[in-house]
């Protein structure tokens, strides 16, 4: 039985919701404040905004389900041929979450799903890690939990995502990963092996994953202590995550591009960030052995 | 009598020479600090950075002369004809300064020379202002020394070059000028009316006339007092200048792109900065009057 549009934006909503309420609970003082918008060209969203928790400084959990007609470096071909436009038809779930701890990791998720008259449709999704403290520990469950969720699915899933994703999430003039990674995936569509059905149970099992995941994430270090050099710290890694967001990340690139809601799309960015010049850690400090671990190619399951 | 690139050469050593002294001064504590660095293709830089001044947060004043081949995207048409590529020299001096004081305006200015092998050249060059809260006198002040400095070379420079910098200098997505703008040029080559040595005196004026203007600003300004308000809002001002110089700054890109040094090409950026999610200032306000003069064709002078 094929998912429906209607159906995988009811369940992208729903998947909001738990999210939200897990993330309040987990927090213990602060809840999300929510902005509908509208989009001119046609549907919208629910941006949901939460602040100064007792562990998360800042975050987002945004649902949107956009339409119109195909932007032209997608519908090139299609528009040659026919002369008319294609539609298309977009929704997601996208979460960014900047802890004030800072020994609890940043983290982000986002599940996609995508499609046109034409008939043609896909998932894509990721989620990813940056602790601005790596512990081994702590990398290794979040990419455990990732892998168990693909394992259940497809047995290349995660080797396959979890390469993407040090692709993806790379901050190519730092010549350094945004975090330990996690899984991305893009355009992911039916063949001779895998339905629709199929791959929206996966990309549900992935959104089902992140709660349980980060709130453990953020249980167990939401107490530990630590000093203002571990806060300087923090607003470093920060000011990488900004680099990253404005550089690189596609979403908001495209968001960017196409007049999309501005506050939605750079709330991804923290609080506050910081940049000092050539700044290098002493040697074998955590602020080093942090960096050692921001490469590809690390097996942390 | 045409100026050699030599000569070009040592005149912007020289200027970073005399606008360091002169921001140094001014400051009346720190002092630059000097990195020399080589470039693996060709050429290098003097990277000169000033940190925790009394007046001065975080600056750099940078000089840099670099040569090889001609990058792709320019040499294009001659190496389809010839087959072999041109080399290009390009030298100048950026900067941009981060003052403390949030009454202090932070100030980026860049003057730059480039010519290949084939026999093209030009002089390229701007600078602007960015009150984190518009003072119109100084507004006024900055834009009237621009153009005395423009108008002793040619009566259309500052208005043609002011509209460029407006025009430049925007942030798209936000719908917003980076600041009070300033002069911004390009690709500006001799033609019949203007030699390469008038060229190269009014960009020499340009770069003479920073180091007296801006530590003007810095003296009326650097005493003013001011409240963890005007420094919250300093932090929105310089996230979006982060915005500005990771999204759109062409010089930005094209370092980090062609592999450039990442902690020269960066300077620009803030020791700190923050972005509040939605943050909108509360009528009649200060910051909100900022916010009007943020827009394109406002002639300060």
């Amino acid at each position: 039985m094929m998912p429906t549009k209607e159906q995988i934006t009811e369940w992208f909503k729903s998947l909001q919701d738990n999210i939200c309420s897990a993330l309040e609970k987990e927090d213990g003082k602060s809840k999300f404040a929510e902005d509908n918008w509208e989009r001119e060209e046609g549907g919208g969203g629910r941006t949901r905004i939460i602040q100064d928790g007792d562990v998360i400084e800042k975050g987002g959990v945004l649902f949107s389900a956009v339409h119109g007609e195909v932007p032209d470096f997608l519908s090139k071909e299609n528009a040659e041929t026919t002369g008319s436009k294609d539609t298309f038809y977009a929704t997601g779930v996208s979460i960014v979450i900047h802890p004030s701890n800072p020994m609890v990791p940043i983290i982000h998720m986002n599940v996609r799903y995508f499609e046109m008259s034409n008939g043609v449709w896909w998932f894509g999704g990721g989620i990813d890690l940056t602790p601005h403290y790596v512990v081994e520990e702590d990398a290794t469950f979040f990419h455990q939990s990732l892998k168990n969720a693909c394992q259940k699915h497809n047995a290349n899933y995660y080797s396959d995502f979890k390469k993407w994703a040090d692709d993806y999430f790379f901050i190519t003039h730092r010549k350094e990963t945004r975090g330990v990674g996690g899984i991305f995936f893009d355009r992911v569509t039916k063949s001779e092996n895998v339905t629709k059905d199929q791959l929206f149970a996966f990309v549900q099992e992935i959104g089902n994953t992140f709660a349980p995941t980060y709130t453990k994430l953020m249980n167990k270090n939401k107490t530990l202590p630590y000093s203002e050099k571990n806060k300087q710290w923090q607003l470093l890694r920060r000011g990488r995550y900004v680099e990253f967001n404005l550089v690189y990340d596609r979403g908001t690139k495209f968001g960017l591009e196409t007049n999309g809601r501005v506050e939605s799309i750079l709330m991804s960015l923290p609080k506050n960030a910081g940049w000092d010049y050539n700044f290098i850690p002493e040697r074998s400090s955590p602020e080093e052995k942090t960096l050692s671990f921001l490469k590809k190619g690390i097996e942390w399951a």
